[in-house]
């Protein structure tokens, strides 16, 4: 089985993405690659201006579950260090989807630098050899 | 790595309904089989007389993020045509999850055409070789 | 390729547990490996004191949706039940996640006795495979 890991980044609240950063450091401390398409909502969050704000949890998980988050948001990493860290450690890329961005009307320098570039989700499913992961 | 593509569609709303028609005809472009299988809120959307109708976006979009993706459902091709043009260009199967059906009480004829049978979950995991992706 | 699946539950909806478990079962019934990783609000519904209780369903559901699930969970096995059924027939694990175990603040005995063991990402993602779907 061809080790990738190919994570498709479509929810944009801090729960998500905290547990996504988390495979993707966890898959590239194994050695695994990694690639991420960032979509929707998942795009908005990584905006430059807006990728430390907070971005709020699942629906489902209530006012005591936001506040859980909240606390150990206080407490522990953002995502997006984890994500950083990741991209130190392995061979980790982060993409925005090109239709995303389409949708949004922004543009690459409208993103936080953490990722590397935009591509159609053609080259995505090129890349997508091994698990594909959809959060 | 076996190349098919299998997409387990649960939610119903137009953003994410989006995102996984966009992956099947990707992944039938680059000649990957694509197996989707209906469930839940996704299998309703598919009924014959919803399937255009508006089914909302996730909860998370807010507002703004509604009105984003409904400017460009107007001027952008709807999901059930990239559906389509996944089926033209590759091999693509459509399944209704049975204990769904069962669920919301309907038969194979209350379903738009796209969808081509109603299997169990068995058969879908018989076919599933590959890639998983739960939307 | 890797027949390995793994299951990483994030959600904690009586329709997204119910459809995780049927992947299960269905998985296990073909002879694939299965291993569970709980997360966040997943790892919240599998608590001993509240595993059997009404976990709500997604928001898209509506309240259409919400009757239909509560109406067929009446008459239906409970997904722990299911979860259980796919332990007895195959090899099934079910591993609670360390990261979240620490944001609700609770040990292994909080837990309702189908949980195996608390584990980390790492753990997790070394024997991640095959297929890896997030639900």
């Amino acid at each position: 089985m061809d080790e990738t890991l190919s994570l498709i980044l479509f929810s944009g609240t801090d729960d998500k993405l905290t547990a996504a950063a988390v495979l993707a450091v966890g898959a590239a401390a194994m050695g695994r690659p990694v690639n991420v398409f960032l979509q929707y909502w998942a795009l908005d969050a990584f905006r430059a201006d807006r990728i430390r704000k907070d971005h709020g949890v699942a629906a489902e998980a209530g006012v005591e579950g936001a506040t859980l988050v909240a606390r150990a948001a206080e407490k522990g990493q953002h995502w997006a260090d984890t994500l950083s860290q990741a991209k130190d450690i392995g061979e980790v890329g982060i993409h925005a989807c090109a239709l995303s961005m389409d949708l949004f009307e922004i543009v690459k320098d409208d993103l936080d630098p953490l990722v590397d570039d935009v591509e159609g989700v053609a080259a995505f499913m090129a890349e997508a050899t091994g698990a594909i992961v959809f959060i």
